[in-house]
C-alpha cells in the first residue's frame, strides 16, 4: 500500500510561467520520501551519520501531465520496490485534490546504498531494506 | 493572537553547511503568510488578478538565533500589523519543537499595496485589511 | 553542435548531505536552456506573451553519475532535438571542469508547444523551431 | 572598491507573481559573497573543515526597490566591513542593467565566527579576516 503525503503548492514552488518549476515536482516527492522514511523511524541524516552509508538518487525521471498552481491540494502517494540488495526504486503519484482528483504527474526515483568512505556499493542497512519491503 | 503554521525541515531547504540556509528562512516565513491568507479565505494569485492590486515585500529583516536541521519541527507564529492604509507588517517567530520550544528566528516583513497597472501605492483591498486587523 | 553553459555551483545548490540536491541537476540544465535560447534572441517570457504559445516539460530523466560541491566549476553542454511538428527535446551533458573533464549527469527533457488559450497542441513558432533545428 | 559579480535572472528565481521571490534577491547576494570568497582563494566548504570554524549569518536585511524578470542582466556590488573580531558584515547593492543602471535592492548580511565544536565566537580565521579588511 502507498505512503501518502499532502502538500500545499507555494509560491517558492512556482515560476514566472505561473506553474510549478518542474525540478520541483522532484524536489516535493522527495519531501514525501522523507516523511515516509520519518514514519518508519528513519532519519536519513542521523542514518548516514551511524551506518556510514548514503544512498543517493542514481536515476530519476518525470512525467508532467497537469499544471500546479499556488494553493493546489496535492497527495502524493509513494511505493518503494526493492531493485537487489543494494538498491530500491520509488514510484510516486501526485495528485491535484479538488472534489475528485486528478493525476498531475508519475516520477521514478532510483537510490544506490554507497558506502561513504569505500565509494563503492554495499548493500542496504537493515532498516532501510524493511522499509523498502514494508516490513 | 498570531497564526501558527507547522513545518518540518526537508533536504531541500539545507545546504553543504548542513543547516536551513539562511534564505529559506524567509521562504518558510512566506508559506506561514499564504497558509494565514488561505484561512481567511484569500488566495494570493486570485486575489491579484480579481483585484489587480499586488502586495510586493517592500523590506524584511531577519535574526538567525539557531540553526535548523532536516527532520526539525517548526512552529511558526505569524502576527500582522497594520501601518499605514497602503501598508502592512508581518511578525514571524520560528520556533524549533521538541519536548520544549526554542525560538530559532525572528523574521519581519513590509508590504505595500501597488496597482499592477499605474505602479503606484493603492488603499490595502478591504479583504486584506480585514485580515490585517485581524477581523 | 551543442551550445555550452558555464556554471560555479554555489551553496544554494547544496543540501545537508554537501552536494547538490538532484532536483538541481535539472535546474541548472533549465538555465543553459534559458541562456542557449537568449544567444539566439529569443526570451521565454515576451516569446509566449507575443504567440499565446508555451512550451511546457511534458518529461524529464536524468543519470546522476557524480556527487558536484560547492565551488565546482561546470560545462553544460546542451543539444536540441526536434521530435515532431508541435514538440522537442533537449539533451544536456553536465561535465565537472578541472585539469580535465569528467561526465557528471546526463539529463534529457521533452516540450511541447501548446496553445495558452485553447490547452491543444499546436506547431512550433518559427523562432523556436529554426533554434532546435540550429538554424 | 566593491566586489563586482554578474548574474543573468532565471526563471526558477522567479515564483508565479512573474517577477524575482523576495527570499531569492538574498540567495542571488550569496553567490556573490561565494564568488567574491573564491576570488581571494578562499573556498568556503575547505575552510570551514581546515579551521573547524563557520561563519554562519546572524543577521540579514533587505530593501527591495524594483521586480526583477527572467532574463534581467544583474550587478551585485558586494563591501565588507569589520564589525569586531569574531564579526563582519556584508553590503550589497543589486543593479539591474541595461542601457543603464538601476538600483534593484539593498542587501545587509552579519556575519559571525563560531567554533564548530565549542559553539562560541572566535576571532575571524586569518584569511577571512584579509578579506573582509580587503587585504
Amino acid at each position: 500500500m502507498p505512503f501518502n503525503y499532502l502538500r500545499t503548492v507555494r509560491f517558492a514552488d512556482t515560476d514566472a510561467a505561473g506553474v510549478v518549476f518542474f525540478a520541483n515536482y522532484l524536489a516535493i516527492c522527495h519531501e514525501a520520501y522523507e516523511e515516509s522514511l520519518a514514519a518508519a523511524g528513519i532519519n536519513l541524516q542521523a542514518f548516514f551519520k551511524d551506518t556510514g552509508v548514503v544512498v543517493p538518487i542514481a536515476k530519476s525521471e518525470a512525467a508532467y501531465l497537469r499544471p500546479l498552481l499556488p494553493g493546489d491540494k496535492l497527495r502524493i502517494a509513494l511505493t518503494p520496490e526493492s531493485l537487489s540488495e543494494n538498491s530500491f526504486a520509488i514510484r510516486f503519484e501526485l495528485f491535484r485534490v479538488t472534489t475528485v482528483e486528478k493525476l498531475a504527474a508519475r516520477v521514478r526515483t532510483e537510490h544506490v546504498a554507497t558506502s561513504s568512505i569505500k565509494k563503492e556499493r554495499v548493500p542496504l542497512p537493515p532498516a532501510l531494506a524493511a522499509w523498502v519491503t514494508g516490513g
